[in-house]
């Protein structure tokens, strides 16, 4: 029996091995083939109601799969995601693994790159995080992976936590200005984008806190009772999501603009039908909102763009 | 975000930290367990019409979960199963993962050592391995970890692949003696204890060929197609099994042997109900089989016993 390949990479060989542009990239391509059925995503389990979650995902034209599997804890365990992401290639004995929390975080920022590359100002020059956790910084990356930023504001409930989160991203961009602040509304005002990762209850900002032709990522909200605009609002913009499904069931906004009779399921746009039709672009005149609850081809491009960096000997 | 603890091990650094008697332990718990429904075992993913294999097994009271992700070629790729068997415990943070190949042909091997240990005579001397595959050493291994085994006859196709088996495995024991055989039927004549670990369509040899009181592990087979041993002679034995479902659909000996009448799947007592019951042992006057097509379990105690090398500092 030859001995299989193996190659593992823990948080930090995995932050140093994929370049964020690459995993936006790699992330805009799957989002097309989930669009054009190129994947088998069967159910995700669920062991333990929930304190466990396995989601495999196939992609069927070069016969590889990405599993992600997780422990759910969020009693205060920290981080309360934690897990492997593991590749297999059907064609070759070689698997890959990755540290499924800092795969998350990354392939979460991606989205967000993704499309305010699609729908943001060509020349946007200020982005504002809203919310200062472990996913802030990676919607910072990924965002200036695609937009010639010059300021990023980042939004938190005390100025202290803004600060913090910023201390882990600046000195990787030297020529951007940071702003801390403690007040979304204020802090969304001039931004060209706007990216919220909070687990809010409450809308963040409204339409008219907005400047023209911005666009905005909601990237908190998972269960019904969240939600970081109000589903009147949203249903105002140029409006994508994810998944359909997924966001009908799951994102706060969506739900309460369907249940308020603003928006019709059958109605939403998923970015990946969008990047496929190739049909949509910035308009200066109209704020755009990208919706995402998450899906598993994210965990499956991420792999791509390490597995990349394997094939070409990487920058590890 | 704090960083989340990864362990992984590859084939070599699996083999080493783990021992063969720990495994034959954790596996014999294990499948106490099961009988007494302390698992959860969602059914297994097949993506890709079994092109790949998702198996996740969840350990209720531990809260520990296990996931073994394979890509299954069986078109000439070296291994033909390979992957990823992966640990998450819903307390901790800490995720630990393996080589997949590996852990299943040591996890293989043990089940063989807990069935030996449950019913073969406690001073077994002789042990005879019908097949030289990548299976074969770990059944070596792990009847060697519960008997007093001094002679070792592999039999195979032909003698030469025997010898390449042998020279993979008799350094480990330098007081055991190694014999090449290219007759199963002569080579299990003075057995205490045989091991098939063969893709046989045909019995390897009859009730009449054994000693009395043998003990005899059938490995092999996994499809109704495959058999060892023929359904008739299995009938006549102190018969055990890993899974009462999963054989009655998967091993030819049972099958043929359900088929003609001989055995009511009702009838078939599984290892772990007699390892529970603690009331089954060696008889010197009745020849004893197991038949294992693998469960779940075995997987998730492997990974138990690797961990257990981790909590202590181990031996790698």
């Amino acid at each position: 029996m030859a001995p299989s390949r193996t190659i593992w990479f823990d948080a930090e060989q995995l932050r140093a091995a994929v370049d964020m542009g690459a995993v936006v990239d790699r992330v805009r391509e799957a989002l097309i083939g989930l669009h054009e059925g190129e994947f088998e995503i069967p159910l995700r389990f669920a062991p333990g109601d929930g304190n466990f979650l396995v989601m495999p995902v196939r992609h069927i034209a070069s016969e590889t799969l990405a599993v992600k599997s997780l422990s759910a804890n969020f009693t205060g365990r920290q981080p309360a995601l934690s897990g492997t992401l593991t590749w297999e290639e059907w064609h070759t004995e070689r698997h890959v693994g990755a540290d499924a929390a800092e795969a998350t975080a990354m392939r979460t920022g991606a989205v967000s790159g993704v499309a305010a590359d699609l729908l943001a100002a060509p020349d946007a020059r200020d982005l504002t995080v809203i919310g200062a956790g472990g996913q802030a910084p990676d919607q910072i990356r990924a965002v200036l992976a695609v937009r010639p930023i010059s300021s990023v504001t980042v939004a938190a409930l005390t100025r202290e936590s803004a600060e913090e989160c910023i201390a882990r991203v600046d000195g990787e961009f030297p020529d951007v200005r940071f702003i801390a602040s403690a007040d979304p509304r204020a802090a969304v005002a001039g931004a060209d984008i706007v990216c919220c990762v909070t687990p809010s209850t409450e809308r963040l900002f409204t339409l008219g806190d907005l400047k023209p032709g911005a666009h905005v990522n909601l990237i908190g909200s998972y269960r019904p009772e969240m939600r970081e605009m109000s589903g009147a609002d949203i249903a105002r913009t140029a409006l994508f999501v994810d998944d359909v499904e997924a966001v009908t069931a799951e994102a706060g906004e969506i739900i309460e603009a369907v249940e308020a009779g603003e928006l019709e399921p059958g109605d939403l746009r998923t970015l990946g039908s969008a990047l496929a039709a190739g049909d949509e672009a910035h308009d200066p005149g109209r704020i755009s909102v990208f919706k995402s609850v998450g899906v598993a081809v994210q965990d499956w491009a991420l792999m791509c763009a390490l597995v990349d960096t394997v094939d070409t000997g990487g920058s590890d």
